[in-house]
């Protein structure tokens, strides 16, 4: 079994969405002082790679601890969307219409992997259009996850969101996935157990025989 | 495929070590006012359940980032430990030893799983014994974790944290346990990609078919 990393690496330098930097790390022991290391963290629920709650954007929607873990774990595809220059449209999805399947997980790898975790941060990234997300909620997927530190922009009352979430498809942020290829893998995604959130920085991996 | 979450619950509530409490949420948006949610997370690395690395005890070891992710994935085995009253010596641990197999994960279940996950601290909690810490390294396991927020106490030099991480055994802390049954199970235990921290939260599962 192989395990690929495919999370955000985080650090006081790590890309900000929108630059808004609130990653920090204190030193609360060292070891020339106090003989040990221990370190207090301080980040966004939307730092780095993390998963999106309904809770972020619907009223009444659930917050990650609500969610079961199976929703971010199972058989995934990783698509080749290099090609769509800057937002993911119905159209782009629909090129692969046979490889999505109902009740998978679907990462979109964009030229937005192109880009370094510690760049300044791009507004322009490439994005899941509204339409590209009702599409993959009438094909039933359980989740979505792309390579930048969020799923659009541009779009007034955030619709990608809106329709993900309301239609049950979990969304995933902040993947790295510049170094993989396409195809099908097992992949993991823990968010932190954060009771009553809106979202959580989590780990994601691939496994693959 | 069955996934079990073994992580401890993180809110304001949760139990900080020897009652040093470094978890706070600050809720930076909220849906009334701004029509979606967001949070900023304040925590220490060794909050709730996580993984140390070498190097929050040893001068020159290695950080969390540092360590391949193979090393808290795995087949692992939960031992029934509630039987060692207040700590688990190389005797308790030999009592299992055909089952306790070189590469895999072991985690001990006491009787800390008792206790709730908000609860003050409890410093008489039922930890590893130098003695079990040497016997673990001599069997070469990849990993041992346990379920309160430390591994040892009354033990002056944290010889069980040195034993471990001298013998290259992976320190995992804050697992809960109390709701799975001792035996064999895969075992996956993700950290969130601290770079250059001694330790970091992680979410843990067992997968089971």
């Amino acid at each position: 079994m192989k395990i690929i990393d495919i999370s955000w690496p985080i650090s006081k330098a790590t890309t900000g969405y929108k630059d808004r930097s609130v990653i920090n790390v204190d030193e609360i022991k060292n070891f020339g002082r106090d003989g040990v290391r221990e370190t207090n963290i301080h980040l966004s629920s939307h730092s780095g790679t993390h998963i999106d709650a309904p809770s972020h954007f619907l009223k009444e929607g659930k917050t990650i601890d609500e969610i079961h873990l199976d929703r971010f774990v199972g058989d995934c595809i990783i698509l080749d969307m290099t090609t769509c220059a800057e937002r993911i449209t119905r159209d782009c999805l629909m090129a692969h219409d046979d490889q999505i399947a109902a009740g998978s997980i679907v990462l979109l790898r964009t030229s937005n992997s192109d880009l370094s975790p510690t760049d300044k941060f791009n507004p322009h990234f490439v994005y899941l259009e509204a339409s590209g997300a009702q599409y993959l909620t009438e094909k039933k997927i359980k989740a979505v996850g792309i390579d930048y530190l969020g799923i659009e922009h541009s779009q007034p009352g955030h619709p990608t969101h809106e329709t993900l979430m309301n239609g049950d498809v979990i969304v995933i942020e902040g993947l790295r996935l510049g170094h993989v290829q396409k195809g099908n893998y097992f992949f993991v995604c823990l968010p932190l157990n954060m009771i009553g959130l809106e979202a959580a920085p989590a780990r994601a991996i691939l496994m693959s025989k």
